[in-house]
């Protein structure tokens, strides 16, 4: 991890502790391992538990360790990255690959007022809404809500079934149909609303990572999507033209330079 | 607002609150105004001070409130969207407009690891260290180290002051001539350091969105900035080939759709 390379401020206590309390975990612990109790580890390194508490919090944050209840305080795995860029264009499921999109349910529904404004419809207009999670390495790091205006796919079948993931499959199908012309997204800190968190294996409320993605497609927006990652065990990864994304390989290597 | 598409889960009470918490703040609260105490709105909403506390940290991880010690709860402005992707292609300050890094210093170092093998060099080759600060309609939204491989920027001055703003600027001007044949990044919640905290005006260990970026220039990687963002005030925005960005207009309204 190194030192901070610009030493110009004093740094509070528990924040030296976690970077020394970091740097042990690289050395002393394996993936998966359970630390010694607060006491313990607070009597280790000859600090108050109020100052231990606050330095594990930083680095529950920083996604270096988990807490669990019933289990304790375990290492975490390095954060997974996950490609927000491309991987939807085509809205495809995967096609068998271990990184997939899985349509679980759809419904017709009206879009929230902010969803609404960002499709530009009348907030009572009706729109699919497609439930998705996405799968990466079996995991599952976020769960979806994709709104199409039912203006955005007018060709789609009204004798199918009204729900499910068969509807949803079918709406993902004449989207692709359309084509795209472009995308944009944001990307903002927020917290795990309870049907996502349970998706998620985490408690509602946990910090997630919100990406908001508008799909264009002449002549205008035919959907928009708003994915909840898990804050936790995610990297999001953006491409751009020609260049590679940060590999696997270095991902161990890129937490936050600290 | 709106409330959740697909009813399938039963929500926690101060998830619930949370709800009626965040359409009470739409509808009869100002931005910057002062919240009643706690005893007066778990007494208001007939919950106990426990659920109400839960639901209002939920609402300051959506950036909804922030909570300042002395002042008490205010009601948070909307989230500012941040374009991350095209402003630094040229290395330049924002020419005098309302978007700029702002170099602060520059000193010469060795990388962190992390930094040293995204950068492809060995760990105790000399980097180029430049500080820069982020503002925002004249607020400090990020602090970022770039690092640059003193081998990146082979024709910059020896006779130049060894650091400060103006060193930091002569090492901007020799990347600007080297040009850009690309660039890669991944977003990931972090918690900020001290020095960043003191830029950004938060606590040490406030919860920030950490944007790691490689930006190429044959035959490789020219340099790496690790910018640490606000996460309670900032909204991300990544546009793709020929999208508009998500516009200032809306982005009152692309709150994450709860």
């Amino acid at each position: 991890m190194g030192t901070t390379q610009l030493e110009s401020v004093q740094e509070p206590k528990y924040w030296h502790l976690k970077t020394v309390l970091s740097e042990a975990l690289d050395s002393d612990f394996a993936v998966g391992e359970i630390l010694p109790n607060e006491r313990d580890l607070a009597a280790r390194f000859g600090v108050a538990r109020a100052t231990l508490r606050q330095a594990l919090e930083q680095l529950e944050l920083e996604g270096r360790l988990q807490r669990r209840r019933g289990v304790g305080t375990t290492v975490a795995p390095p954060r997974v990255g996950v490609a927000v860029a491309a991987v939807q264009h085509d809205w495809a499921d995967g096609g068998g690959t271990d990184e997939a999109w899985q349509p679980v349910e759809c419904t017709t529904a009206t879009a929230p007022a902010s969803v609404a404004a960002l499709l530009d419809i009348v907030a009572d207009a009706p729109v699919h809404v497609v439930r998705r999670i996405r799968l990466t390495h079996g995991q599952s790091v976020a769960a979806e809500l994709l709104y199409v205006p039912t203006s955005s796919v007018p060709e789609l079948s009204a004798i199918d079934v009204p729900s499910g993931p068969a509807r949803a499959r079918s709406v993902l199908r004449e989207l692709h149909r359309r084509g795209l012309d472009g995308q944009d997204r944001s990307v903002e800190l927020g917290s795990a609303r309870a049907d996502d968190a349970k998706e998620l294996d985490r408690l509602p409320g946990a910090p997630v990572l919100v990406v908001t993605t508008r799909y264009f497609a002449a002549p205008g927006t035919v959907a928009v999507s708003v994915a909840t990652y898990r804050a936790d065990t995610c990297r999001l990864t953006f491409g751009d033209s020609g260049a590679l994304e940060i590999s696997h390989d270095e991902q161990v290597e890129t937490r936050q330079a600290s």
